[in-house]
This record gives structure tokens, sequence and C-alpha cells, in this order.
């Protein structure tokens, strides 16, 4: 329950998110005892930073001893080279070798997510001398328990119980015969994405993580999974729309950082973009002869970057829950046709209608509105049905040739298609106004 | 360990995801006893709804009976009415009553996604009754445990212990010293996604649900609520491609629904896009006398759209996160002004020496060249300032409104952001191409 005295805590205090960094640190040190550490605990590796970062040496390896020890990996991993080496050496032994082996693991294996501190237990034990001897490690300071790992001789993990198991269990069994011999368990260089994955998809509690030579080194708990859950879904959210991740929190990162990580893609949709100036260049006698036909680019391409970013975005989820797989990509096909077609269509309709009625109040469209009209209907029909199969199809051909289908962002998929929308309307201008405006 | 080994069971058929439903089926079939019935309690209820449908009403009961109540609840709402009365009437009588209970409540409240079933023990107890007690309890068909629930008399919960509290406590304390009496509940009617905030801010595993008079009535578990996140984020992500979120999994879901989910907000767009064609056509003068003007229509009108989509992403999921509040909204404007400057900057003259360089080999651009250069590298610092700063403020405007930010879809800013980049463009055209081209 240790869980809930700590939430409580923090949940007394709902306006927290509200505070600027100076009435949070006020907050913070207005607290006492049990009350704040338990506050300090449930806080995000960057709030602690600010907290504790002006702190005397003293006082802050005091906080760093109040984490679970990934977590203080995590913060010392934030602290300046000089101060870290500091921090190292004033705690003790057992905790420095172990802090020193988890800061070796990028943070994006499992390694670098797992805690060295677990429950452990020995085959040859009977359960009742296992409940005990556990009751005696689970006071310490090991992480919130919810299994009992079996290790072998040789460091080899070679089952495990959960606590359910033991008081369910007779206390003169012996633990060899009472154990799961089946566990699920991750290797320490396994990518964190393949941690979260395993985890989302059978809400495991906790996993024990192993070497090559299949020896335990500690467990990944589904606490410490939330947080990489929620990094990885704004990496996803930023990318689809058309930026990279920032490492930081917004008002955190560094300006020149966050100019990077934007102006990257920008430029190179800017650099996309670009075809259509060479496009329209291609089609300036039409504009020139008609210039009414310019009027409704924006309006065209900007339906077929609309669709199209609906069908990416729909698409990329859809594989990334499965719920479309690769071999499907005819059956999306025909439907996104269909979709295509009924959407521009009634998109066309509109437009048509739009210019016919708005020619009644403002004459600007010239005695032969009804064909400019009829241009836009049927280039609304097209830029939507091509806008609507890209988007789809675009995804799929990513994660085909081994990219992420989530690229396949809006302003992406909107700059593919102004492109072609711009080829599609001139097109089909050029076919319906021939002899009269063209 | 439960979890585990249907996990095992699992995890051996990775390719489960690449079958369609016949294939599922004759897998399902294949399999036999334990390892089939833990197959079929990990699956979702679309996908164990589609394997039961057509058996036998004793064979599908009998399966309904593997899940726990909850995912019972759930599989049997998607039964036709005639099918859903058919299969209570051959259930247990306690088991009927409680589905039909859970039945009652809305899905999006907590009491819809509650399990009547968990381990509820007396305040006067001593710990060595309570865990044998439990024992008796947990081997029945109750949810996974994690926490025993102390209920008084009058079925208040008074208190929460713990396995590994039961595990660490003297055999003969009595249960009202050794519980934990602050206990984090959730009320019955709370809505589904005020519950997954509580869950994914304190990784909860379980939390129990209370009715209006402080009766426990359920728990809800973390495994509960993984699918309820899931739901929520498909819900964001597909706002943010500018459609509304539909109720099935996209080869499931019937053809018009989804064209009336995708064609409402496509509609609504395209008649914000419309104001571009009244736009155009108040500069079409402009456009007559200076045809190269609209060349560069699309390519400035999407700059403005691509980075006011990557500036909302930013700023909505900033907001999501509370990693920017509601009174931030100067200090992200101000950066913001500075990153639409610097990224402006940075295309205008991107796009300026496109032309200088383009009108050397293909000199289609005119004497005026250098001017027409200067309006579109101008107009391109104004279209990205302005593009960056609405897209960035228009989420804190839609929250101040009570709306949900992620509204500002990449589509709909691109939308607002066309019109005025075109007004832009123009503007600074009139400016520095009086007396040359205008």
């Amino acid at each position: 329950m240790e869980e809930i005295t700590e939430q409580t805590a923090t949940a007394s205090n709902a306006n927290w998110y509200e505070l600027d960094t100076e009435e949070k640190r006020l907050y913070f040190f207005s607290l006492t005892g049990e009350d704040q550490q338990a506050f300090f605990r449930n806080l995000s590796t960057t709030e602690q930073f600010d907290l504790i970062i002006e702190l005397t040496d003293e006082a802050r390896v005091g906080w760093v001893r109040q984490l679970r020890l990934n977590d203080a990996a995590d913060l010392i991993q934030k602290f300046p080279e000089a101060l870290r080496e500091k921090t190292l050496a004033l705690l003790d032994n057992r905790t420095r070798r172990e802090l020193v082996g988890l800061l070796a693991f990028a943070e994006d294996r499992a390694g670098g997510l797992m805690n060295p501190r677990y429950i452990r237990i020995r085959p040859e034990m009977t359960v009742g001398e296992a409940a005990r001897y556990l009751s005696s490690q689970a006071r310490g300071n090991v992480e919130i328990v919810y299994y009992a790992y079996v290790i072998a001789q040789d460091q080899r993990l070679v089952g495990v119980l959960s606590f359910r198991d033991l008081i369910l269990a007779e206390q003169d069994a012996v633990i060899a015969d009472t154990m799961r011999h089946e566990v699920v368990s991750v290797h320490e260089e396994m990518d964190r994405e393949e941690v979260l994955s395993l985890f989302s998809k059978y809400n495991y509690l906790a996993l024990p993580v192993i070497d090559a030579e299949g020896r335990m080194k500690g467990i990944v708990t589904h606490d410490d999974l939330a947080e990489v859950a929620q990094q990885e879904a704004t990496e996803d959210i930023l990318k689809l729309g058309g930026m990279e991740a920032l490492d930081e929190p917004y008002l955190k990162v560094s300006f020149f950082e966050m100019i990077k990580k934007r102006g990257g893609w920008l430029t190179v949709l800017f650099f996309g973009e670009m075809f259509t100036a060479s496009a329209m260049a291609f089609f300036e006698k039409e504009i020139e002869r008609a210039v009414v036909l310019a009027l409704f680019i924006p309006l065209i391409i900007s339906s077929g970057g609309n669709s199209g970013s609906q069908a990416s975005t729909l698409i990329i989820r859809s594989l990334a829950l499965k719920e479309v797989r690769l071999r499907d990509w005819w059956r999306v096909l025909t439907r996104e046709l269909m979709t295509g077609l009924i959407l521009g269509t009634f998109l066309g309709l509109v437009g048509l209608l739009r210019i016919v009625i708005w020619q009644h109040w403002h004459p600007i469209y010239g005695e032969h509105y009804w064909l400019v009209g009829l241009t836009v209907a049927v280039s609304l029909i097209g830029v939507v049905v091509w806008g609507t199969i890209s988007g789809a199809m675009l995804p799929f051909f990513l994660r085909k040739l081994g990219f992420d289908p989530a690229s396949a962002s809006a302003p992406f998929v909107a700059t593919l298609v102004d492109v072609t929308g711009l080829i599609i309307y001139f097109t089909v201008a050029n076919f319906l106004l021939q002899g009269t405006l063209l």
C-alpha cells in the first residue's frame, strides 16, 4: 500500500500543476516528514531536479536516497558531471555500485529502466521459510513487490511466485515444486519500445531482466513503463504534427534546440512545396488567359490535403493498433477509393453550388460560370479521391520500406497532394474550358 | 501469476495479428483445455465476439463463463437483444444478477468498468484469520487480487490491506489496527476519463468503486484501464488528423458510419476554405496584372499551414501533459513569435534564393524578379510568424472557452491560416510592387 499513501499526499494538492517553479519550491518545503518524502517520490525527474539542485550536498544526497534506484539513476543522470561524482561519493558502497551499474545502460534499453533490487528466494526453501525470509527482505529498501523470483546457485532465474501464490500454498511445500517454471523475461539490451509493447499488450506488473547467460539482473515495473509510454506517445503525436519530439518540456527546452527540431521538417516540406511553384509556372499561360481559375487554387489543393490527412491519420492509427495489417492494403485501397469518390462528389457539388449562387449576387466569374463551376467540381472529385488514396497508401508504403508509418504526417501528405492537386485541376480545366476560356 | 501463464500462451503465437477472422477461428479451435481458455481471455471483446457468435447457446455461455465479470458484461453488450436474454438465462443466479447490475452502467462511467467481485474482509478478524479466509476466496472466481478491502457491517469501505501487508504483519494482530485507513476510491458515476487520469498519474493497480453512501460496489483494475487509455489516445490522434473517432476498427466499421465521421469535419473545413476564393477574388486585379504572383500562392499558404500545425500540435501535447498551463500563454506567445521570426526568415531566404537562381536558368519571372523574390521572402516571414502564433494560441483559446484543445488539428489550423496568408501575401505585394508590376 506504499503507493496509496504517497498518492493521497499528492492528490490533496490538485493545483500543483498550476504552480511555477518558485511556488512549487515554497509548497514543497512547507511539507514535513513522510508527507514531504512521499510527495518528492511522486514528482517527475525534472521537477525533482529543480527542487534539490540548489541544496547543500548532504541535503541533496538525502533526497536521492529517498528514491528507488532506477529513479535515482535518472535523476543523477541530469546532474552536471562534477555534481554527479560528488553525489555518488556520498552514498554507501552498495548503493553507489548499483547506481553506477544502472548509469552504464542507455536510457532506451531494458537495462536502463530496471531496478537491481528485487525479492529473490532459493528453490530449495519451503514456502513458510520463503514467506519469513521475504518479509525480512520486503521491509528493507526493495522495489515495491509483486513477485518473488527464484534464483539458482549460478544466479540463473529458474522460476517465479506471486505473493498470492505464497499465501495460497501449503506452508511446508518446497518452492521448487510450487513455483511457475515458465517465466516471461526481457533481455537487458531489449529496446524500451519492445519492453513497452510487452507491458501494454499483457498488462504485466513487473518483468525480470536477464543477461545473455540467463542470469537475473533486476526487474522492470509497470510504473516505470508508464513514463516510457507517455514519451513514446508524445513522439508519435509530434511526428503527426510534422516535427521531431523535444527532449524536454516545452518551456524548458533550449530555444535553439527547438528551432532545430521544427526547422528540419519545415525546410523539407518547404522544398517539397517548391514544386508547386514549378507546376504553377507550367500552367502560367492558362492562368493568364483565365485568371478566374487562380481564385480556386487554395480551395482545391487544401481539400486534397485535408482528405489526405484524414486518411493517413486513420491508417497510421489502425496500423499501430494492428487493426489493419500490411497485407490489407488492397482492401483499404478499394474502401478509400469509394470514400474519396463519395466525399469528393459531395464537396464538388457544394463547390458548384457556391459558384452558381455567388454569381447571382456578385457576377465575378464571367459568362462561362457554369463551366468554371463544373471544372471546380470535377477537380474536387479528382483531388479528394487522389488525396484520400495517397494519404491511405503512404503509411503502408513507409511501413513496407521499414520506416515509421507515423512519418506520413498531415503536413507531409498535404505537401505531396498540393503538387498533384494543381496538375489535376489544370488538366481538368484544359479539357473542359478548351474553346471557351482557354 | 495467473497472468503470466496466460500471456505465455498468447506470446507463443506472435503472428496472431496477421491472421484474418477465419484463420483466427481455425487456430483458436486447434487449441485445447487451459491453453484455449487462457488464449480466449486475452482477446479483445470484438475478437471474442467473432469467435463465439456462431456457436450453440451452451457452448457460447461456457465461453462467457470463462471471462471476468466486467469483460463478460462488455461481450454480452455486443450480443443482439434476443441472444443477450438467452445467454443470461443460462447463467447461474448470482452471476446473472451481477451481470445485469453491470449492464445497467453506461460504458463511460467507473461503474461500467468495475468488477463486482473482490476480496472483502471484516475489521474484527485477525491477520491470520484473514489470510486463511482470503486464500479460500482467492481460489474461487474472484478478480486477480492485489488488495483485500475491509468492509464494515453496513457495507461501507473502512480500510484496505495489500497481500504484502498481510505477509508482513503479525499473525494475531487485528485487521482494524493493521489496515490503512485512508483509501483512495472512485465514485461509481465518475467519468471514465477521470478514472483513467487517476490511474495513469499514480499507477494504481486497482481502486475500489463506491456509491453515494460510501458502500463498496466493486473494483476497477489497471488492465481494464489500459483498454480505456488506448481508446482515448485513438480519439485524440484522429482529432488531430481532423476527423471524429470511429466506434469500431477500420475494417469493421460500417462504410456510411465512416463517411459520416469524416465528411462532417471535411465539410466544415471546406466551408472555411471557401473564404480563400473570396479573398482571391478580392485580389483578382493584382493577379491579372502580375500573373507571376499566382505562382507562389500554394508555396506561401502551405508554409503558413505547416508552421501552424507544428505549433498547435506542440502546444496541444504540452497542455495535455500539463507542461504548459493556461496562464503561460504570454510566455508561449513571445517564444513562438521568436520561433516564427527565425523560421520564417530562413524559409524566406531559401525562397528568395530559389527565385533568383531559377531565373538564371529559366527566365520566367520577368525583369523585376528581384522584387518578386523580395515579395515572396517578406510574405513568407509574415505568414510563418502568423501561422506559428495562431497555431500556438488556438489551443489556449479553445481550452479557455471550454473546448478540447486537440480540436486545433493540423487541417483546422491550415484552413485558418490559408485565408490570412493570402491577405498577407497580396498586401506585401501591393506595397513592394506598386509602380513596377502592380
